[in-house]
């Protein structure tokens, strides 16, 4: 067995755009012992799951649970159940995820139009009414957390153009969910998919998902089957519903470990989480602004769970991160797409928006920049002035 | 918190059609610190696991990963990356199985054609020839090991059919990988997928899969795009090949847990692993035909790993399980299709292929038809015969 040692991870600080630190109960509940998934103490945590869900999301829709797949899965199943051949979707693309989703949409065989926007800023519904130029759309789609980007994008004024063009409205929030309000019902979000590995602090594998009624009408009068079978949600849903008809295996232990989550959300109060959320994310704004750090997005588009900051010029992205993580185990994310090399990601999502992880990162920037001749001033001062520490 | 405790599974014995019994080494592994996804020690796990499943798929083959859902995800997977619209499929339909993947293709846009035969028999290659009546085929399909039957089907004739035709041979494996040889490389499969709470005992939620060079390159001609972002082959294997290029991320907890339930695999060895599956469901067969009960499937086209056994009339099969369940903590499963509440599915898959679980699964079906007023003999004696205890 020399070739294959038993797993043995070593110690991470989780500061990437996910995953996100998992809370030691939640990484119990993994592993505690699989049951059937038609099994009544199963299927009895399934309703929980989507009770904890809702409350999560903010809505009384009745069409919420999680997708047996990543948050990637949560965006197809959305876009594949909603669009049929031909169907017009109107689509925010200022980063990796929008461009995501016009591209699964395109796949669903729907005509796409592009709402296209710098890349580290917020999209204006001028620019939707703009790009849809009077044409109805079946979907209004945008991204209400960028990952990429860092970007908060304000959900209340797409939510009126999609009402002008009589379309749904369907929002990603898989960096949102749990650590910002989403407020599915308040905002009248049509459909919302998120991933568990972000605020949620869940590891990687689920990705939750409401329908409003009107988002549910949309699939009930579909005239062509999904083209996904495993995600189609008319078949899902009778799994989840009151039927119990076997559609595919549920990933019970993976459910289990949400179940926890969801539990630990619960407990802690949805204002108390998005407090904690923004009360780190301004002492890390803080800190690295006094490291002298430029951040990528204006403090009022900026999202609490996911900052990026330019690289300084000179400073190589990799051989930084890589002190990082190997001196002191702190993992950040790197740049995606025009942001390569350019720019690092940090998140501070679910269980990593803590004040001992907003410090280690800090300190281990300041090592890292020092190690390539950039030295800066102690940052902990001004993360402390934050927290009202003195 | 009195609405949600923390989940608290009750005991089960596991010998439905999967889940199966999970091992105690790998709910530790589901348990263990999250890393990042593209964490080099993750990279590293993932590609043991891509060597780990090349040994249990018995091939060689580069194209060999996990899908991020559970078997059926990994059916559509392997259907719609190598079907176009207008292909033409030949697909084996004996069961719940060959029914879907029938029903995947023609929303994958492919012109299918339907090999049928009784549920509960194999089917004969001039079924196949038949059916084709000369016509050229992309794929021909079939399900190795039927889980709502209990079918093991022949491979090798249908090789020699695919050969015949032109196309592309894919299996099913889902409830024979690790517990019967798929032996992919000796007999030609071109793209086989399973699941992981079959035979390999991990909790469900990945499908592994695997491509013959030949089935690569179909992927590598093809004319449209894959019309699932999710499961597109050409993007996923950047991310589990040498570049390591985001696309979704993977489900690290359970990728730990694939790992240790690999680990095991080899840890037994392939054939020591085959044997001892077909020694338990000999012992369970017996002990079966003591109690009086007729096995739906004759000797010879019997899987070892999963057992049809017809319910006696005037025998109630809910009232029965759930003797089971809650006398004796031993789940079976019911029938699918037209075996609902004619069958019952007794699995011995993986670590539930154990003695200890045959003469449990044996006493607390003599109980339950005993509650029924149906007394049987002791069955244990007959399995023993098996296990050779005299």
């Amino acid at each position: 067995m020399t070739g294959f040692p038993p797993i043995d991870p070593p110690p991470r600080v989780l500061l990437g755009p996910g995953p996100s630190a998992v809370p030691a109960s939640v990484l119990r509940a993994l592993g505690l012992p699989t049951v059937g998934h038609l099994d009544r103490y199963f299927l009895e945590i399934g309703d929980q799951v989507g009770a904890l869900l809702r409350e999560v999301f903010e809505t009384k829709n009745e069409l919420t649970l999680p997708i047996s797949g990543t948050g990637s899965a949560g965006m197809e199943a959305v876009l594949a159940n909603l669009l049929e051949p031909g169907d017009r979707a109107l689509i925010g693309v200022h980063g990796v995820f929008g461009t995501r989703m016009a591209e699964v949409a395109r796949r669903c065989g729907a005509e796409v139009v592009e709402v296209t926007g710098d890349w580290g800023r917020a999209l204006a519904a001028e620019d939707f009414r703009k790009a849809a130029q009077g044409r109805g759309m079946k979907l209004v789609c945008a991204v209400h957390a960028e990952t990429s980007t860092g970007v908060l994008q304000p959900l209340e004024p797409l939510r009126e153009v999609a009402d002008e063009l009589g379309a749904l409205f369907v929002v990603d929030a898989v960096t949102s969910l749990g650590g910002l309000s989403v407020a599915v019902d308040a905002r009248r979000l049509d459909a919302v998919y998120s991933g568990t590995q972000k605020c949620l602090s869940c590891p990687p594998g689920l990705a939750p998902l409401t329908f409003s009624p009107a988002a549910a009408a949309a699939l009930a009068r579909r005239r062509t089957p999904v083209q996904s079978w495993y995600l189609d949600l008319t078949l899902v849903t009778r799994y989840w519903g009151s039927e119990r008809l076997y559609h595919h295996t549920a990933p019970i232990n993976m459910i289990y470990g949400l179940h926890e989550a969801l539990r630990l959300v619960h407990e802690e109060g949805l204002e108390a989480r998005f407090r904690r959320h923004r009360l780190h994310a301004a002492a890390l704004w803080a800190g690295l602004e006094a490291l002298g750090l430029a951040l990528l997005v204006p403090a009022a588009e900026r999202l609490p769970t996911l900052t990026t900051v330019r690289i300084p010029e000179g400073v190589d992205d990799l051989k930084a991160r890589n002190l990082l993580l190997d001196e002191f185990g702190v993992e950040i994310g790197g740049g995606l797409g025009p942001l390569k090399g350019k720019a690092w990601r940090i998140g501070l999502m679910g269980a990593s928006a803590d004040r001992r992880n907003v410090n280690a990162c800090l300190c281990a920037l300041r090592a890292a920049l020092a190690a390539q001749r950039y030295p800066a001033p102690d940052p902990i001062p001004a993360a402390d002035a934050v927290y009202g520490a003195g």
